[in-house]
């Protein structure tokens, strides 16, 4: 090998270690800028998220109001109807939104009842829901609340 | 230089670059990873987003169909209690989460507010709110939706 030809070796080996780091730290870079986008963004999707939900409540509250309104000029009718209204339209956000009511009929079930009070009953079956006291819901797999119940004993 | 010599250079270069090379690679390995957990996390951040909300809501809609019994019952006195409770309820729930109303007093304000209506009135000075329509909402310093009002020409 020729000192021309080692000097060449040489040459290119520190051309390809250059290359090589310099992907490295490109990388290295991009991961980190990556990073800060990410927790910027995750900032900016639980605001987004609340705003969309926000913005489908605004409607419910002009509703409330115009209720609260009609019973300051004692409207009955005109209240029961807005009442109606507005409860109907909270159900079908909470439902547009993936949240559902648990099913309380049937067996205590643990993973989404809560028992408040077990009851002797004549007939009802042990271990069956015989009152709500207050509804359960659950949003996608995860229960928001359990449904408080009282249980046949 | 001796063969042995060059043969052992040769030798020490590929380990370096497989160092290199294997760095890259892990932290290319890495990178997407995270990447992945990101948009997962992005995920469960709107969900849980909206999971903190939703549970907020629950106890307005328990108001809701309290107040909807009493009006099935006529009992309006406790009707006109439960709307009101209820309205409170949503009103301080939009305000823990960040949402105001938008001021309507004075000028028109075109980043806030949209002009339903210019009426020419005797009173007031060209360009004043005379009249909200519609409330607006600010949420932080996004206007969720303007003040529909009417102007004074």
């Amino acid at each position: 090998m020729s000192d021309e030809q080692v000097r060449q070796d040489q040459q290119q080996e520190v051309e390809q270690e250059e290359v090589v780091d310099d992907r490295l730290l490109r990388l290295a870079a991009d991961f980190e800028n990556y990073k800060k986008r990410a927790a910027r963004e995750r900032q900016e999707y639980v605001a987004f998220a609340n705003e969309r939900l926000v913005k489908e409540l605004l409607p419910i509250l002009d509703d409330l109001e115009r209720a609260l309104q009609a019973a300051n000029e004692h409207q009955e009718a005109t209240l029961e109807e807005g009442v109606a209204l507005v409860h109907r339209s909270l159900a079908q956000l909470l439902a547009r939104n993936g949240v559902k009511e648990i099913d309380t009929k049937g067996a205590f079930d643990p993973h989404v009842h809560e028992a408040l009070l077990a009851q002797p009953v004549e007939d009802a079956e042990s271990g069956t829901v015989i009152d709500v006291v207050q509804k359960g819901y659950t949003l996608g797999d995860r229960v928001v609340r359990p449904a408080r119940v009282i249980v046949a004993e």
